[in-house]
Protein backbone atom coordinates (compact mmCIF):
# COMPACT_ATOMS: atom_id res chain seq x y z
CA UNK A 1 0.00 0.00 0.00
CA UNK A 2 1.34 3.33 -0.94
CA UNK A 3 1.41 6.28 2.10
CA UNK A 4 -1.15 8.48 1.15
CA UNK A 5 -0.70 12.21 -0.61
CA UNK A 6 -1.95 15.21 0.02
CA UNK A 7 -1.98 18.45 -1.83
CA UNK A 8 -0.23 21.43 0.55
CA UNK A 9 -0.35 24.41 -1.69
CA UNK A 10 1.73 26.10 2.02
CA UNK A 11 4.40 23.94 1.90
CA UNK A 12 7.30 24.95 1.01
CA UNK A 13 6.88 28.34 2.32
CA UNK A 14 9.55 27.83 4.82
CA UNK A 15 7.10 26.46 7.78
CA UNK A 16 7.64 23.25 9.34
CA UNK A 17 3.72 22.87 10.36
CA UNK A 18 1.45 23.19 7.68
CA UNK A 19 -2.20 22.99 7.16
CA UNK A 20 -4.14 21.38 4.72
CA UNK A 21 -7.12 22.92 2.40
CA UNK A 22 -10.33 22.32 3.54
CA UNK A 23 -10.92 19.71 0.65
CA UNK A 24 -7.66 17.73 1.42
CA UNK A 25 -8.72 17.80 5.44
CA UNK A 26 -12.18 16.14 4.04
CA UNK A 27 -9.90 13.27 2.28
CA UNK A 28 -7.39 12.55 5.13
CA UNK A 29 -10.05 12.45 7.86
CA UNK A 30 -13.22 11.65 6.84
CA UNK A 31 -12.34 9.16 3.97
CA UNK A 32 -8.68 7.48 4.57
CA UNK A 33 -9.53 8.24 8.82
CA UNK A 34 -6.34 9.10 9.51
CA UNK A 35 -5.17 10.06 12.80
CA UNK A 36 -2.30 12.26 14.27
CA UNK A 37 1.15 10.29 13.55
CA UNK A 38 -0.01 8.89 10.56
CA UNK A 39 2.44 8.82 7.79
CA UNK A 40 2.01 11.14 4.40
CA UNK A 41 3.05 12.83 2.10
CA UNK A 42 2.57 16.04 0.73
CA UNK A 43 3.08 17.85 -2.07
CA UNK A 44 2.69 21.69 -3.13
CA UNK A 45 1.40 21.57 -7.21
CA UNK A 46 4.24 23.36 -8.38
CA UNK A 47 6.98 20.39 -8.29
CA UNK A 48 7.98 19.53 -4.47
CA UNK A 49 7.18 17.00 -2.14
CA UNK A 50 7.99 15.83 0.92
CA UNK A 51 7.44 13.06 3.83
CA UNK A 52 5.14 14.46 6.68
CA UNK A 53 2.99 13.19 9.19
CA UNK A 54 -0.11 14.32 10.74
CA UNK A 55 0.20 16.25 13.72
CA UNK A 56 -3.21 17.57 13.89
CA UNK A 57 -6.72 16.59 13.00
CA UNK A 58 -10.41 17.94 14.34
CA UNK A 59 -13.57 19.29 13.25
CA UNK A 60 -12.40 21.90 10.98
CA UNK A 61 -8.62 21.65 10.07
CA UNK A 62 -5.94 19.44 9.81
CA UNK A 63 -2.09 20.12 9.65
CA UNK A 64 1.34 18.13 9.00
CA UNK A 65 4.99 18.04 10.25
CA UNK A 66 7.10 18.69 7.39
CA UNK A 67 9.98 15.92 7.28
CA UNK A 68 12.58 15.30 4.48
CA UNK A 69 11.71 16.45 0.93
CA UNK A 70 11.22 13.78 -1.18
CA UNK A 71 12.60 13.62 -5.12
CA UNK A 72 9.13 13.56 -7.03
CA UNK A 73 8.70 11.71 -10.15
CA UNK A 74 9.95 13.57 -12.78
CA UNK A 75 8.10 15.52 -15.21
CA UNK A 76 7.77 15.79 -18.70
CA UNK A 77 11.19 17.48 -20.07
CA UNK A 78 8.67 20.19 -21.95
CA UNK A 79 4.97 21.71 -20.87
CA UNK A 80 1.98 20.88 -23.33
CA UNK A 81 -1.01 22.47 -22.72
CA UNK A 82 -4.40 20.61 -23.51
CA UNK A 83 -7.29 22.59 -25.56
CA UNK A 84 -9.59 20.08 -24.75
CA UNK A 85 -13.28 20.37 -26.04
CA UNK A 86 -15.53 19.86 -23.57
CA UNK A 87 -17.26 16.48 -23.89
CA UNK A 88 -20.26 14.77 -21.64
CA UNK A 89 -19.68 14.47 -18.14
CA UNK A 90 -18.19 11.10 -17.68
CA UNK A 91 -16.07 11.56 -20.31
CA UNK A 92 -14.86 14.96 -19.79
CA UNK A 93 -14.01 13.16 -16.54
CA UNK A 94 -12.32 10.55 -18.03
CA UNK A 95 -10.45 12.66 -20.36
CA UNK A 96 -8.93 15.35 -17.57
CA UNK A 97 -8.24 12.42 -15.09
CA UNK A 98 -5.95 10.46 -18.06
CA UNK A 99 -4.17 13.67 -19.44
CA UNK A 100 -3.10 14.82 -15.79
CA UNK A 101 -2.00 11.22 -15.30
CA UNK A 102 0.00 10.96 -18.29
CA UNK A 103 1.70 14.81 -17.32
CA UNK A 104 -0.22 17.89 -19.06
CA UNK A 105 0.79 20.84 -17.95
CA UNK A 106 -2.45 22.73 -18.24
CA UNK A 107 -5.85 22.36 -19.31
CA UNK A 108 -8.19 24.90 -21.29
CA UNK A 109 -11.66 23.94 -21.82
CA UNK A 110 -12.86 24.22 -25.35
CA UNK A 111 -16.72 25.19 -26.35
CA UNK A 112 -16.61 24.04 -29.65
CA UNK A 113 -19.18 24.07 -32.35
CA UNK A 114 -20.75 20.00 -31.99
CA UNK A 115 -19.96 20.22 -27.95
CA UNK A 116 -23.48 18.98 -26.98
CA UNK A 117 -22.70 19.92 -23.10
CA UNK A 118 -24.47 23.33 -22.64
CA UNK A 119 -21.90 25.86 -20.99
CA UNK A 120 -24.11 28.45 -19.76
CA UNK A 121 -22.08 31.59 -18.12
CA UNK A 122 -23.64 30.91 -15.41
CA UNK A 123 -22.62 27.56 -14.66
CA UNK A 124 -18.55 28.42 -15.87
CA UNK A 125 -17.16 28.73 -12.67
CA UNK A 126 -18.75 25.70 -10.51
CA UNK A 127 -17.74 23.73 -13.91
CA UNK A 128 -14.26 24.70 -13.85
CA UNK A 129 -14.25 23.97 -9.83
CA UNK A 130 -15.37 20.59 -10.91
CA UNK A 131 -12.86 20.00 -13.29
CA UNK A 132 -9.87 21.05 -10.54
CA UNK A 133 -11.19 18.83 -8.52
CA UNK A 134 -11.04 15.57 -10.60
CA UNK A 135 -7.77 16.81 -11.75
CA UNK A 136 -6.45 17.21 -8.59
CA UNK A 137 -8.01 13.40 -7.63
CA UNK A 138 -5.72 12.16 -10.33
CA UNK A 139 -2.43 13.90 -9.56
CA UNK A 140 -2.54 12.24 -5.82
CA UNK A 141 -3.04 9.14 -7.07
CA UNK A 142 -0.28 9.32 -10.31
CA UNK A 143 2.58 10.33 -8.06
CA UNK A 144 2.91 13.96 -9.88
CA UNK A 145 4.22 16.73 -7.79
CA UNK A 146 2.77 19.06 -10.01
CA UNK A 147 -1.29 20.02 -10.26
CA UNK A 148 -2.30 21.11 -13.66
CA UNK A 149 -3.80 24.88 -13.97
CA UNK A 150 -7.64 23.76 -15.39
CA UNK A 151 -8.94 27.44 -16.74
CA UNK A 152 -12.31 28.76 -17.51
CA UNK A 153 -14.05 27.52 -20.65
CA UNK A 154 -13.72 29.58 -23.82
CA UNK A 155 -14.65 29.51 -27.62
CA UNK A 156 -12.62 27.07 -29.71
CA UNK A 157 -12.49 28.84 -32.46
CA UNK A 158 -11.46 32.03 -30.87
CA UNK A 159 -8.85 30.43 -28.69
CA UNK A 160 -7.21 28.77 -31.50
CA UNK A 161 -7.28 32.49 -33.45
CA UNK A 162 -5.91 33.56 -30.59
CA UNK A 163 -2.35 31.37 -30.50
CA UNK A 164 -1.17 32.70 -33.93
CA UNK A 165 2.09 33.90 -32.75
CA UNK A 166 2.24 31.05 -30.32
CA UNK A 167 6.02 29.43 -30.67
CA UNK A 168 5.20 25.73 -29.60
CA UNK A 169 4.10 23.47 -31.72
CA UNK A 170 1.00 23.44 -32.39
CA UNK A 171 -0.95 20.15 -33.05
CA UNK A 172 -4.66 19.67 -33.33
CA UNK A 173 -6.12 16.10 -33.18
CA UNK A 174 -8.63 15.17 -36.64
CA UNK A 175 -9.95 12.76 -38.11
CA UNK A 176 -8.04 10.63 -40.91
CA UNK A 177 -10.82 11.96 -43.53
CA UNK A 178 -10.04 15.61 -42.30
CA UNK A 179 -6.44 15.31 -42.39
CA UNK A 180 -6.19 13.56 -45.34
CA UNK A 181 -7.88 16.65 -47.77
CA UNK A 182 -6.43 19.10 -46.00
CA UNK A 183 -3.27 17.38 -47.69
CA UNK A 184 -1.38 17.44 -44.02
CA UNK A 185 1.90 14.94 -43.88
CA UNK A 186 1.24 11.34 -42.20
CA UNK A 187 4.50 11.09 -39.90
CA UNK A 188 3.92 13.69 -37.52
CA UNK A 189 6.39 16.48 -36.53
CA UNK A 190 6.76 16.04 -32.69
CA UNK A 191 10.56 16.02 -32.59
CA UNK A 192 9.94 19.24 -33.07
CA UNK A 193 8.96 21.48 -30.41
CA UNK A 194 10.62 19.89 -27.02
CA UNK A 195 12.31 23.02 -26.08
CA UNK A 196 8.89 25.26 -26.19
CA UNK A 197 6.88 22.36 -25.61
CA UNK A 198 3.43 22.16 -27.32
CA UNK A 199 -0.44 22.83 -27.63
CA UNK A 200 -2.64 19.97 -28.14
CA UNK A 201 -5.85 20.42 -29.10
CA UNK A 202 -8.50 17.68 -29.00
CA UNK A 203 -12.11 17.87 -30.19
CA UNK A 204 -15.53 17.09 -29.18
CA UNK A 205 -17.64 13.73 -30.02
CA UNK A 206 -18.61 14.46 -33.00
CA UNK A 207 -15.43 15.91 -34.24
CA UNK A 208 -14.32 19.67 -35.94
CA UNK A 209 -16.58 21.43 -38.29
CA UNK A 210 -14.70 22.33 -41.55
CA UNK A 211 -14.89 25.95 -39.84
CA UNK A 212 -12.88 25.51 -36.83
CA UNK A 213 -10.58 23.40 -39.02
CA UNK A 214 -9.86 25.84 -41.06
CA UNK A 215 -9.08 28.64 -38.13
CA UNK A 216 -6.85 26.19 -36.67
CA UNK A 217 -4.79 25.49 -39.68
CA UNK A 218 -4.64 29.78 -39.85
CA UNK A 219 -3.49 30.05 -36.62
CA UNK A 220 -0.53 27.23 -37.26
CA UNK A 221 -2.06 24.44 -36.22
CA UNK A 222 -0.92 20.87 -37.67
CA UNK A 223 -3.69 18.62 -38.06
CA UNK A 224 -2.12 15.24 -36.19
CA UNK A 225 -4.09 11.73 -36.89
CA UNK A 226 -2.83 9.20 -33.99
CA UNK A 227 -4.40 6.26 -36.00
CA UNK A 228 -6.55 5.00 -38.98
CA UNK A 229 -8.72 3.65 -36.21
CA UNK A 230 -11.32 6.19 -34.55
CA UNK A 231 -9.99 7.18 -31.09
CA UNK A 232 -13.09 7.86 -29.02
CA UNK A 233 -12.91 11.43 -28.04
CA UNK A 234 -12.23 10.72 -24.46
CA UNK A 235 -9.67 7.81 -24.67
CA UNK A 236 -7.54 10.59 -27.52
CA UNK A 237 -6.31 13.36 -25.17
CA UNK A 238 -4.21 10.88 -23.02
CA UNK A 239 -2.77 8.84 -26.31
CA UNK A 240 -1.55 11.70 -27.67
CA UNK A 241 -0.03 13.26 -24.80
CA UNK A 242 2.47 9.36 -24.04
CA UNK A 243 3.25 9.67 -27.57
CA UNK A 244 4.56 13.26 -26.95
CA UNK A 245 6.05 12.24 -24.00
CA UNK A 246 7.47 8.89 -24.88
CA UNK A 247 9.41 10.50 -27.63
CA UNK A 248 10.63 13.62 -26.20
CA UNK A 249 11.53 11.58 -22.98
CA UNK A 250 13.17 8.59 -25.09
CA UNK A 251 15.26 11.03 -26.73
CA UNK A 252 16.61 12.36 -23.26
CA UNK A 253 17.68 8.72 -22.50
CA UNK A 254 19.57 7.90 -25.78
CA UNK B 1 -24.14 11.11 -37.94
CA UNK B 2 -22.17 7.96 -39.21
CA UNK B 3 -23.46 5.03 -40.63
CA UNK B 4 -24.06 2.25 -38.18
CA UNK B 5 -22.69 -0.56 -38.51
CA UNK B 6 -23.68 -4.57 -37.40
CA UNK B 7 -21.39 -7.43 -37.01
CA UNK B 8 -22.82 -10.45 -39.75
CA UNK B 9 -20.26 -13.28 -39.07
CA UNK B 10 -21.61 -14.74 -42.35
CA UNK B 11 -21.19 -11.77 -44.72
CA UNK B 12 -18.33 -12.91 -47.20
CA UNK B 13 -19.45 -16.58 -47.63
CA UNK B 14 -21.25 -15.99 -50.73
CA UNK B 15 -24.63 -15.18 -50.08
CA UNK B 16 -26.43 -11.56 -50.86
CA UNK B 17 -29.05 -12.01 -47.71
CA UNK B 18 -27.09 -12.24 -44.79
CA UNK B 19 -29.13 -12.92 -41.68
CA UNK B 20 -27.71 -11.28 -37.88
CA UNK B 21 -26.54 -12.39 -34.69
CA UNK B 22 -29.25 -11.95 -32.11
CA UNK B 23 -27.58 -9.36 -30.07
CA UNK B 24 -27.03 -7.73 -33.47
CA UNK B 25 -31.01 -8.07 -34.21
CA UNK B 26 -31.90 -6.14 -30.76
CA UNK B 27 -29.18 -3.46 -31.22
CA UNK B 28 -30.22 -3.04 -35.10
CA UNK B 29 -34.01 -3.08 -33.92
CA UNK B 30 -34.75 -1.93 -30.42
CA UNK B 31 -32.06 0.65 -30.14
CA UNK B 32 -31.47 1.94 -33.27
CA UNK B 33 -35.06 1.16 -34.66
CA UNK B 34 -34.07 1.15 -38.02
CA UNK B 35 -36.60 -0.96 -40.35
CA UNK B 36 -36.53 -1.91 -43.86
CA UNK B 37 -34.54 0.06 -46.34
CA UNK B 38 -32.19 1.35 -43.70
CA UNK B 39 -29.00 2.14 -45.10
CA UNK B 40 -26.37 0.14 -42.82
CA UNK B 41 -22.68 -1.33 -42.82
CA UNK B 42 -21.49 -5.14 -42.06
CA UNK B 43 -18.60 -6.57 -41.04
CA UNK B 44 -17.43 -10.36 -40.79
CA UNK B 45 -15.17 -9.73 -37.93
CA UNK B 46 -12.48 -10.81 -40.30
CA UNK B 47 -11.14 -7.64 -41.70
CA UNK B 48 -13.99 -7.34 -44.41
CA UNK B 49 -16.99 -5.03 -44.76
CA UNK B 50 -19.97 -3.90 -47.10
CA UNK B 51 -22.49 -1.23 -47.49
CA UNK B 52 -25.41 -3.15 -46.86
CA UNK B 53 -30.02 -2.37 -46.65
CA UNK B 54 -31.59 -3.62 -43.85
CA UNK B 55 -34.49 -6.56 -46.15
CA UNK B 56 -36.08 -7.50 -43.50
CA UNK B 57 -36.73 -7.41 -39.10
CA UNK B 58 -39.26 -8.68 -37.40
CA UNK B 59 -39.63 -10.42 -34.04
CA UNK B 60 -37.08 -12.69 -34.13
CA UNK B 61 -34.30 -11.94 -37.14
CA UNK B 62 -33.12 -9.71 -39.02
CA UNK B 63 -31.80 -9.30 -42.74
CA UNK B 64 -29.75 -7.41 -44.43
CA UNK B 65 -28.69 -7.47 -48.76
CA UNK B 66 -24.68 -6.43 -48.57
CA UNK B 67 -24.03 -4.02 -51.89
CA UNK B 68 -20.78 -3.13 -52.54
CA UNK B 69 -17.41 -4.11 -50.42
CA UNK B 70 -15.87 -1.23 -48.48
CA UNK B 71 -12.49 -0.47 -47.84
CA UNK B 72 -12.25 -1.19 -44.05
CA UNK B 73 -10.23 0.94 -42.15
CA UNK B 74 -6.07 0.07 -41.63
CA UNK B 75 -5.47 -2.69 -39.09
CA UNK B 76 -2.26 -2.30 -37.62
CA UNK B 77 0.42 -3.80 -39.44
CA UNK B 78 1.44 -6.57 -36.71
CA UNK B 79 -0.38 -8.14 -34.57
CA UNK B 80 -0.47 -7.36 -30.50
CA UNK B 81 -1.68 -10.46 -28.28
CA UNK B 82 -2.61 -8.67 -24.70
CA UNK B 83 -2.17 -10.58 -21.90
CA UNK B 84 -4.57 -8.13 -19.10
CA UNK B 85 -4.79 -8.84 -15.84
CA UNK B 86 -8.85 -8.96 -15.09
CA UNK B 87 -9.49 -5.92 -13.21
CA UNK B 88 -12.21 -4.29 -11.16
CA UNK B 89 -15.25 -4.21 -13.42
CA UNK B 90 -15.94 -0.57 -14.70
CA UNK B 91 -11.50 -0.93 -15.16
CA UNK B 92 -11.96 -3.68 -16.81
CA UNK B 93 -14.82 -2.29 -18.93
CA UNK B 94 -12.25 0.56 -20.25
CA UNK B 95 -9.40 -1.25 -20.55
CA UNK B 96 -10.96 -4.49 -23.17
CA UNK B 97 -13.20 -1.07 -24.98
CA UNK B 98 -9.73 1.25 -25.51
CA UNK B 99 -7.68 -1.91 -26.44
CA UNK B 100 -10.56 -2.83 -28.84
CA UNK B 101 -10.28 0.30 -30.40
CA UNK B 102 -6.68 0.92 -30.55
CA UNK B 103 -6.52 -2.34 -32.67
CA UNK B 104 -5.52 -5.19 -30.55
CA UNK B 105 -5.46 -8.44 -32.23
CA UNK B 106 -6.46 -10.66 -28.95
CA UNK B 107 -7.01 -10.75 -25.67
CA UNK B 108 -5.78 -12.69 -22.54
CA UNK B 109 -7.54 -12.29 -19.52
CA UNK B 110 -4.83 -13.04 -16.40
CA UNK B 111 -5.76 -13.98 -12.99
CA UNK B 112 -2.77 -12.45 -11.76
CA UNK B 113 -1.76 -12.57 -7.28
CA UNK B 114 -2.96 -9.36 -6.55
CA UNK B 115 -6.42 -9.50 -8.48
CA UNK B 116 -8.93 -8.09 -6.70
CA UNK B 117 -11.87 -9.71 -8.11
CA UNK B 118 -12.53 -13.07 -7.92
CA UNK B 119 -13.06 -15.58 -10.88
CA UNK B 120 -14.54 -18.82 -9.82
CA UNK B 121 -14.48 -21.48 -12.49
CA UNK B 122 -18.28 -21.52 -12.92
CA UNK B 123 -18.04 -17.78 -13.70
CA UNK B 124 -15.34 -17.93 -16.72
CA UNK B 125 -18.19 -18.65 -19.49
CA UNK B 126 -20.38 -15.39 -18.03
CA UNK B 127 -17.47 -13.14 -17.74
CA UNK B 128 -15.53 -14.09 -21.01
CA UNK B 129 -19.18 -13.87 -22.93
CA UNK B 130 -19.52 -10.30 -21.09
CA UNK B 131 -15.85 -8.83 -22.14
CA UNK B 132 -16.27 -10.54 -25.45
CA UNK B 133 -19.85 -7.93 -25.58
CA UNK B 134 -17.95 -5.24 -24.35
CA UNK B 135 -15.01 -6.08 -27.03
CA UNK B 136 -17.84 -6.05 -30.22
CA UNK B 137 -19.29 -2.74 -29.09
CA UNK B 138 -16.06 -1.25 -29.12
CA UNK B 139 -15.23 -2.53 -32.41
CA UNK B 140 -18.79 -1.42 -33.84
CA UNK B 141 -17.82 2.22 -32.86
CA UNK B 142 -14.47 2.90 -34.07
CA UNK B 143 -14.85 1.48 -37.09
CA UNK B 144 -12.37 -2.10 -37.76
CA UNK B 145 -13.87 -4.91 -39.07
CA UNK B 146 -11.98 -6.91 -37.04
CA UNK B 147 -12.99 -8.54 -33.84
CA UNK B 148 -10.35 -9.30 -31.51
CA UNK B 149 -10.81 -12.89 -30.04
CA UNK B 150 -10.86 -12.74 -26.26
CA UNK B 151 -10.03 -16.14 -24.44
CA UNK B 152 -11.51 -17.36 -20.96
CA UNK B 153 -9.18 -16.20 -17.84
CA UNK B 154 -5.57 -18.15 -17.37
CA UNK B 155 -3.56 -17.92 -14.36
CA UNK B 156 -0.94 -15.11 -14.91
CA UNK B 157 1.86 -17.04 -14.27
CA UNK B 158 1.33 -19.88 -15.62
CA UNK B 159 0.12 -18.60 -18.85
CA UNK B 160 3.34 -16.14 -18.99
CA UNK B 161 5.40 -19.30 -18.40
CA UNK B 162 4.03 -20.87 -21.38
CA UNK B 163 5.19 -18.37 -23.49
CA UNK B 164 8.84 -18.79 -22.98
CA UNK B 165 9.26 -20.55 -26.87
CA UNK B 166 6.93 -17.39 -28.36
CA UNK B 167 9.39 -15.50 -30.52
CA UNK B 168 7.52 -12.44 -30.90
CA UNK B 169 8.28 -9.23 -28.86
CA UNK B 170 7.64 -10.08 -25.57
CA UNK B 171 6.85 -6.86 -23.43
CA UNK B 172 5.96 -6.74 -19.49
CA UNK B 173 3.66 -3.58 -18.30
CA UNK B 174 6.31 -2.67 -15.18
CA UNK B 175 6.64 0.03 -12.40
CA UNK B 176 9.14 2.01 -12.53
CA UNK B 177 11.01 1.11 -9.70
CA UNK B 178 10.41 -2.89 -11.01
CA UNK B 179 12.06 -2.01 -14.35
CA UNK B 180 15.21 0.01 -12.66
CA UNK B 181 15.62 -2.94 -10.02
CA UNK B 182 16.18 -5.32 -12.85
CA UNK B 183 18.60 -3.62 -14.88
CA UNK B 184 16.22 -3.35 -17.70
CA UNK B 185 16.61 -0.78 -20.22
CA UNK B 186 15.11 2.46 -19.80
CA UNK B 187 14.40 2.96 -23.93
CA UNK B 188 12.21 0.42 -24.91
CA UNK B 189 13.25 -1.83 -27.95
CA UNK B 190 9.81 -1.85 -29.61
CA UNK B 191 11.11 -1.48 -33.18
CA UNK B 192 12.04 -5.19 -33.16
CA UNK B 193 9.34 -7.91 -33.50
CA UNK B 194 6.96 -6.00 -36.11
CA UNK B 195 7.09 -8.69 -38.87
CA UNK B 196 5.64 -11.06 -35.76
CA UNK B 197 4.08 -8.96 -33.71
CA UNK B 198 3.94 -8.78 -29.80
CA UNK B 199 2.74 -9.96 -26.68
CA UNK B 200 1.71 -7.61 -24.33
CA UNK B 201 0.70 -8.23 -20.93
CA UNK B 202 -0.70 -5.25 -18.32
CA UNK B 203 -1.13 -6.23 -14.68
CA UNK B 204 -3.03 -5.63 -11.76
CA UNK B 205 -4.40 -2.77 -9.49
CA UNK B 206 -1.62 -3.53 -7.08
CA UNK B 207 0.98 -4.25 -9.58
CA UNK B 208 3.02 -7.54 -10.29
CA UNK B 209 4.73 -9.41 -7.25
CA UNK B 210 8.25 -10.15 -7.52
CA UNK B 211 7.51 -14.04 -8.42
CA UNK B 212 5.76 -13.14 -11.33
CA UNK B 213 7.80 -10.35 -12.30
CA UNK B 214 10.58 -13.09 -12.08
CA UNK B 215 8.54 -15.70 -13.92
CA UNK B 216 7.94 -13.39 -16.86
CA UNK B 217 11.57 -12.46 -16.58
CA UNK B 218 12.36 -16.51 -17.59
CA UNK B 219 10.06 -16.45 -20.20
CA UNK B 220 11.67 -13.87 -21.71
CA UNK B 221 9.52 -10.59 -21.43
CA UNK B 222 11.08 -7.34 -21.51
CA UNK B 223 9.92 -4.91 -18.52
CA UNK B 224 8.50 -1.86 -19.91
CA UNK B 225 8.06 1.05 -17.91
CA UNK B 226 6.04 3.85 -20.67
CA UNK B 227 6.27 6.64 -18.16
CA UNK B 228 7.64 7.77 -14.68
CA UNK B 229 4.81 8.89 -13.46
CA UNK B 230 1.86 6.01 -12.60
CA UNK B 231 -0.15 5.21 -14.70
CA UNK B 232 -3.64 3.42 -13.40
CA UNK B 233 -3.70 -0.30 -14.78
CA UNK B 234 -7.22 0.57 -16.55
CA UNK B 235 -5.55 3.43 -18.58
CA UNK B 236 -2.09 1.79 -19.60
CA UNK B 237 -2.68 -1.11 -21.86
CA UNK B 238 -4.48 1.28 -24.25
CA UNK B 239 -1.40 3.72 -24.18
CA UNK B 240 1.06 1.08 -24.70
CA UNK B 241 -0.24 -0.46 -27.81
CA UNK B 242 -0.96 3.27 -29.24
CA UNK B 243 2.74 3.49 -28.85
CA UNK B 244 3.50 -0.17 -30.44
CA UNK B 245 0.94 0.74 -33.18
CA UNK B 246 2.08 4.45 -33.80
CA UNK B 247 5.66 3.57 -34.33
CA UNK B 248 5.14 0.35 -36.35
CA UNK B 249 3.20 2.79 -38.69
CA UNK B 250 5.10 5.72 -39.04
CA UNK B 251 7.54 3.57 -39.99
CA UNK B 252 5.73 2.19 -42.64
CA UNK B 253 4.94 5.57 -43.87
CA UNK B 254 8.62 6.76 -44.03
Amino acid sequence: VTTPRFHAPLAGTGLARVQLPAHEVHHLRDVLRLSRGAAVRVFDGRGREWAARVEQVDRHAAAVLLDAEIQPVAEPPAPVTLGLAILKADFMEEALRDAAMVGVSAIQPLIAARTVVGVRTADADRLTARWQRIVLASIKQCGRAVVPAVHGPESAGAWMAMQRDATQLKLLLSEPAMTAAAGAPAPIVWRRGRADGALLVSGPEGGWTASEFDTARAAGFIPWTISPRVLRADAAPAIALSLLFYEWERNLDS
